[in-house]
C-alpha cells in the first residue's frame, strides 16, 4: 500500500514521539528519585530503549519507520530510490522527514516529562534532569565523543540496511535487538544518541519546560549527538550501496 | 475457527488467571522474604510481567485474547466488528469479557498466594504484601498518577492495534515485548497496572485472603487503575480508528 | 520424517544432557566462588535455564523434545497419539524416555561439574555445592513445596500444548521464554524443578561424584520435585484434554 | 543467490569486525573506569555478545557467517560440501575465511579501543585492559580451562549445526540467543572465547596498540582459547555427522 507524504509525516511524528516517550520514560525510572526502577541499571536502559524502537517502528509503519534522521540520510547515501513505498528520496521528503522526527521527538519528551512530572519535582542534581532529555560524555572530548557516536550509529545503520538479506521472520524485533547491543557495547562513553532528533528535540523540550530546579541545557556539547549520528549514517549507507549493492 | 461466547468467556477466565498468577508470582519473587529472587530487581520484575502476557494469550486463543478490559474497550472504540473470531463486539460480550477477565484475576492472585503462602507468612511490611496483588503509586497524586496510567495504556493498546500493519511471525512475543518496554519506561511511577483486571481482581482477593499480618487493601487508590486504563485504552481506540482505518 | 524409539531415546539423551549443562551451568556461574558470573542474578539464571531449554529442544529434534518426564506424562495425559512422528504413545516408550532423560540428565551435570571443576575445589558451603546440581526450598515445607511444583509445572505443560493453537514461527524460543518467565514468577520458593529429570538426575550425580567438602544429597526432599512435577503435568495433560481438545 | 571466494573474505571480515567491536565493547562497558555501564553485570555482557553474533552474522552473509574458525572446521568436520552457496569446503577457503576472521577481530578490536578511548586513558589495572580484549581464567588451570573452552564451543557449533532440523523463521537471533546462554552457563571459569578469532585478534591488536598502562599481552595462555575452540568444534562436526546425518 502506498502512503502519501502528509501520511508519512504524521507516521513519523507518532513513531519518533513513541520512542522518546518510552527512551526517555525509562531513563527517568532508572536515574530520578523514587521511582521504582531508581537504580535498575544499564540493561534496563538499553531494553527499554530496545522496545521504546519497536513500539515506535510498529506505529510508524506508513513511513518505513525511519524515526531518526541518521537513518533517513542512511537510506539516501545508499542510493535507495524510495523512503517508504510511494515517498521517493527528494531533498523535500527529507526535510519533512527530518522536522516530522524532530516534532515527535519533542512531543515525547513532553509526554514523558508529564508521566514522570512527580519524580521530576523531587530534588536531583541538574544533571541528572537533563539526563533523562539528552545524552551527555561521562568523558567530555568532543572529537572521541564524536567518534563513538559515529560508529554507533554506523553499526545501527548499516545492519538496518542489510537485514533485507538474511531471510527472518522477526519484524521490528530485529532492530529492537540490535538497539539493545549497541547500546550494551557502545553507549558506555556518550549514552548513545545514534539519532540526532533522539537528543535535540528532547533538549529543545528541556529548554522549554517548566522543570523544577533544572540546570543548563548543554548546549556546547548538543552537535555532537548530531554531528556524529548523521556521519556515521552516510558512511553506513555508503559502505552498504558498496557491500550490499 | 469461530468460538462462542461460552468458549471466550472460559478463555478469558483461564488467560487472566495466568496472567495474575505469573504477574503477581514475579513480584512476590522479587520484594517478599526469603525468596531466591528477593531484590531481583526491576528488568526481572518487567520480564515475569512481560512473559505473563506470553503465558496468557497463548492460553486465550479463543477469545482474541484481550486479558484486560482496557484492551476489550480498545478494540470497541477503534470499530472492530469482533472482539475475535464469530464474538461480535456487543455490549453484553463486552461485558462479559470484562467479568471473566476479573474473575480470572481473582483466581490468579489466590494461585500465586497458595505458591508464595510460606513467604506470605513471614513478617513482612503490609504494604510489601499489597505490592504482590495490587499497584500503588511512589508519589501519590491522583490527578498524576492517572495521567501516567493512561498514556501507558495508551501505548499498550495503539501498538497492539497496530501490530496486523507490519508483518512478523513472531505471534504472542509481540505483546510480551511491548509489556516488557512498558513496564520499564513507564513503570516507574505508579507500577503499570495499565490493566483494570490486573488491579481490582487481586485486590479483592487480598481484602478477602487470610493473609498473615496484611493491612489495608488500599481502596482509596483502587479508582486510578481502573479509571487511568481505560480512558487510555478508549483513547488508542479512537487513535486507531483515524490513523489506522 | 519419523524416528524410530531408538532415535528417540538417543535423542531426550542428548537433549536432556545439554538442557542440564547449560542449567546446571549457570547456577554455578552465579553461585560457586571466584566465577565471571558470581552473584549475577535470579534474572541471569532464568534466562540461562531458559536457554539450556532451548539447547535441549533444538538438539532433541528426532523425539519431540520433551527432556523432561512431566512433558512425557502430560502429553500422554492430554491424549495425544504419539509422543513424536512414528514414535507411539505406550507404556514402554513412554518409560524409556523418562530413562533417557534421567541418563540424559545425570551425563549433563557430570558435564557442568567438569567444566567447573576448579571452581567445585574451592571452600564453599555444601548447600551451595549441591545447588548446582539440585533444587531445594527457601522454606521447607513439604506440602506447599509440592504445590509450587505442581502449579509451576502445570503452566510449563499446559501452555506448551497450547502452543499449536496460536500461530508464531518462533520455534524453539516459545519454550525458552516460557521457561524465563516460570523461573522468573514461580520459582522463588523451590528453585523450580518443574522437571523430575532435571533434579534426580542430577542429585544422583551429586551422590556418586568425587565433588571436594560435598554434603548431604538431601533425599528428604528429592521427591518433591518428582511428585509436584509428575502431579502439574497429568494435571495439565487433562486440563489441554478438556480446553484444547 | 552465489558469492565468490573474495565475497566471502570481505563478508568475514566484516562480520568479525562487528562481531569483536560490539563484543569487546560492552566488556569495555562493563569494566572500563567511568563508563555509563560500568559494573553493569554478567546478563548485560551475556548480551552484548550475543547481539554483537547477531550484527557479525547479518552482516556476513555472503559467506554462511561463520566468523568463528571453530564453526569453519566444525562445518568441514560434519561433511558439508560448502562453506556458504558457491564456496566449496577446501583447505584453502577454510584457510581464508580464517584469515579474513582474523583480520575483522583485529579491527574489531581496534574500533572499540577507538570507541572507548577515554576510558583507556583512565587509570586501571592492566588485567582490566587486557581483558576488554581477550579472555582469562578466573582459576588457571591449562587442562581444565581447555575443557571448559572445548565444552562450551562444542554445544556453540553442534546447536548451530542442528538449527535447520527444528523449523524456526527467526534468523540470526538463534544463534544470539544460543550465544546469550552459553555465557551465562558456560562462561563463569573462562569468559568463554569459544572461538579463536575472538579471542587471538584481538590479543595481537592489544599486543601493537599503544594502550597507556598497559600491561602482558599474557601469550602464555593465549594458545587454550584457540586449541580449545577448535577441539570443540571438530568433535561438534563428527558428532552432527553421526546423529544429525
Amino acid at each position: 500500500m502506498d502512503y502519501t507524504i502528509g501520511d508519512a509525516f504524521l507516521s513519523e511524528t507518532i513513531g519518533t514521539a513513541l520512542l522518546i516517550l518510552l527512551g526517555a520514560g525509562v531513563v527517568a525510572n532508572a536515574i530520578l528519585p523514587r521511582t521504582k526502577g531508581f537504580a535498575g541499571g544499564w540493561l534496563l536502559i538499553n531494553f527499554g530503549w530496545g522496545i521504546a524502537v519497536y513500539a515506535g517502528v510498529y506505529a510508524a509503519y506508513k513511513s518505513g519507520a525511519h524515526i531518526n534522521p541518521a537513518v533517513t540520510i542512511g537510506v539516501w547515501a545508499s542510493g535507495a530510490e524510495e523512503f517508504a513505498p510511494g515517498i521517493a528520496v527528494t531533498a523535500v521528503n527529507g526535510f519533512l522527514y527530518v522536522v516530522a522526527q524532530m516534532l515527535g521527538a519533542a512531543i515525547g519528551a513532553l509526554l514523558a516529562f508529564l508521566v514522570y512530572k512527580k519524580h521530576f519535582d523531587q530534588d536531583a542534581d541538574p544533571a541528572v534532569k537533563l539526563g533523562v532529555f539528552s545524552t551527555g560524555p561521562e568523558l567530555r572530548s568532543y572529537g572521541w565523543n564524536l567518534l563513538t557516536e559515529a560508529v554507533a550509529t554506523f553499526v545501527l545503520v548499516f545492519i538496518v540496511l542489510a537485514f533485507g538479506e538474511t531471510p527472518a521472520e522477526v519484524g521490528p524485533l530485529a532492530v529492537t535487538l540490535l538497539v539493545v547491543g549497541i547500546g550494551a557495547s557502545l553507549g558506555g562513553p556518550t549514552g548513545y544518541a545514534i539519532n540526532p532528533a533522539r537528543d535535540l528535540g528532547p533538549r529543545i523540550a528541556h529548554a522549554l519546560l517548566p522543570i523544577r530546579g533544572k540546570g543548563s541545557s548543554d548546549w556546547a556539547y548538543s552537535w555532537v549527538p548530531i554531528v556524529g549520528p548523521l556521519l556515521g549514517g552516510v558512511l553506513a549507507g555508503l559502505a552498504a550501496r558498496v557491500y550490499i549493492g
